[in-house]
């Protein structure tokens, strides 16, 4: 059961004018799933990509940084589930190039004005034939106002579709914004989740769609974590459709900039914390915010420690405040000159430890009413400088080891 | 059910001339359990230790680390489990100093010879007058021949008890080695384990103590990980009595030294890797062999990738080869420039994936009959260099949650 996350309504989805999208079920591993989605871009899109640090990234990863590179306009994106089409070599990039230049020659476009992307299982080869018989079904369905189907259509561990959406002002004109993410397992992003897309229709200058992504990744999917396991096909694209009347975003340091960014990063947070929501087992939503660090990077590096730990994971399971265990996840979490007299811990808002021992004051049974919620927010402080960051992530649970244990069959 | 090992036999643990271990029932945190063990060391002993890198070490390791490098001889050692006297601030130092005083007045020795461990639950304070309650009966109890019953006086989470024992022949004379060893949770060794104690009666010079110690752990404790926990308590000790007649070893690169320190390994190998087989949960054994690196560092960090992922960890659980999970480990395990198109993966004989794909000749069915065996060896190579590194790790089952959700209930 995800915490405290219901499916998208539809009706709340707004369509971004200049995309259509398209689902068809091509039975790529199992039948009877929608599993095969396109996106259309009309003409005079922007697009901006960050894709996983994973060094085995899959064979779509690989040609996507390529194209998004090599700057012609890109007019489609084909998304696969069933398959991650990543561990395979040389074929799995012919594969992957395969299908998208079948939806190239479909709707008439350049090879390279087609993003492949594909998630599921490693290591297996990818079914083109079905993938291709599909893709005249998944044209033929797209429309402006399926976001919602769309969400659905890359699933794959995932119980809830994860969809959300806004409106923003930008230089006096209204702006869309709505994006959809998938994953629940293999979640520790680094740059990106398994899939993420966001589209706007806000004018944006295509040399900021790069930067774009990055921001809004860093302030969203590289802050969540479930279970360290950083896939091979992280993927997270933003679309700027540039049919608003908006004076064209040039900068994210302008006030047009920032206002786009900002609703931008609200949705981009909420479908990155939709993955932590729905992770794989999931009974808690912890987010880890630790204060006082000399740097950023090392509040990062403690939190992501916390967030890591096997057993902190399964404590917030069984709603044990056995709270201990965070404080060894800091010591270990590779700061060198770190001094535990200077640590404080609370739980919400209970203080459980101050200067690296106990709090006098604590009660367990204070710690015991946190731990039961299903909302929870970890606050240490390193005693060491002003960073601050925030990750967030979920529990550990049966039910992960029953899903990761019994994927495939 | 641990992995192929079970209690040790006592009558095949070699007394170490000059050592006598003494357990007691001391109510540290339930009733009718061996819970304190002391150990008896004759005048003349020398001893060396290793110990966490956690920064939030416990009290008793801060205060073992100061005593070691104050070099007064030291003749006793005591160790209480149910508590680990960690995250407990000054007041936990105090306390313990006030039970090794405690044991330091009985013995008629100096405080500093003395040296105390803790293991058990985090930030719980420790309940001195219990502990000190219960010394005279471990004292009382003291005998050369009771290693099992040290083996099983340190246990937590443990299932079994852990001991071996061997001889060696160092300079023309038979020598004795005999240790204990404790751990299944929040093992990932980083100087030590929880708590290894090794001891042996050969000669050897003090100022060796140290290095001997660091070595032996890094040839065993610092190669295994259950959960990738570093634990605040962690401890590896060894004692050499200086009773057996060989001329003392004053080199690990002498002859006599080699020979040592090779039965050493041998003994202190078997204390880690019992560790493993009794991981909590455990189901499988696991051998990580990574081949191929740069550097053995590099080697080690990609065997740790795949030995914490929850992914491989659950894979081998259910014994279901979804092994691209083990290609996506090696990808996030942190080397910048590595190239997927070189690596090869083996599954003990069964050739999984050659430069960076799946091997055309793989079979799920071969790949499925190793992962149903009870100990498996994994083998990357990177396709980069000479070095080559194994780490011992075990499978992740539902059995680790519970055990973990429940610990303190």
């Amino acid at each position: 059961m995800p915490v405290n996350l219901s499916a998208p309504d539809p009706s709340r989805l707004f369509p971004v004018p200049g995309v259509r999208i398209g689902v068809a079920e091509a039975g790529v591993r199992k039948v009877g799933r929608k599993d095969l989605t396109v996106f259309l871009l009309d003409e005079g899109a922007s697009v901006g990509g960050v894709f996983t640090r994973n060094r085995f990234c899959a064979a779509p990863v690989q040609i996507c940084r390529d194209r998004l590179q090599a700057g012609e306009p890109i007019r489609a994106m084909v998304i696969n589930t069933g398959n991650a089409n990543a561990g395979t070599g040389e074929d799995g990039l012919a594969r992957a190039r395969q299908v998208s230049d079948a939806l190239a020659d479909l709707l008439k476009l350049q090879p390279g004005q087609v993003l492949p992307f594909s998630t599921g299982v490693i290591m297996e080869p990818l079914p083109v034939d079905r993938i291709v018989a599909g893709l005249p079904a998944a044209v033929a369905d797209a429309q402006p106002n399926h976001w919602a189907r769309a969400a659905e259509g890359i699933m794959t561990t995932d119980t809830v579709p994860k969809a959300f959406s806004a409106k923003a002002r930008v230089g006096g004109v209204e702006v869309t914004i709505t994006g959809i993410s998938k994953g629940a397992g293999m979640i520790r992003p680094n740059m990106a989740t398994m899939l993420g897309f966001l589209a706007t229709d806000a004018c944006v200058a295509p040399a900021l769609m790069k930067p774009l992504a990055q921001a809004l990744a860093d302030a969203s999917f590289n802050r969540v974590t479930i279970d360290g396991d950083t896939s091979t096909n992280d993927s997270f694209v933003v679309v700027a459709t540039n049919k608003a009347a908006n004076k064209p975003v040039s900068s994210l340091d302008s006030d047009d900039g920032r206002a786009l960014l900002s609703a931008m990063q609200d949705v981009a947070r909420q479908l990155a914390q939709a993955i932590v929501r729905d992770g794989e087992g999931a009974t808690k939503f912890i987010a880890i915010q630790v204060d006082g660090g000399k740097t950023a990077d090392e509040c990062r590096q403690v939190a992501y420690a916390i967030a890591h730990s096997p057993l902190v994971k399964t404590a917030f399971f069984a709603s044990d405040p056995n709270l201990g265990r965070i404080l060894a996840a800091v010591g270990y979490a590779g700061i060198d000159d770190l001094d535990q007299a200077k640590i404080d811990l609370h739980l919400d808002d209970v203080c459980v430890a101050v200067n690296g021992g106990r709090n006098p004051a604590y009660r367990e049974e204070d710690g015991q009413r946190v731990m039961k919620q299903a909302e929870i927010t970890v606050r240490v402080n390193l005693g060491r400088g002003k960073a601050s960051e925030t990750v967030w992530t979920c529990d550990l649970s049966h039910d992960y080891v029953s899903i990761n244990a019994d994927y495939r069959s």
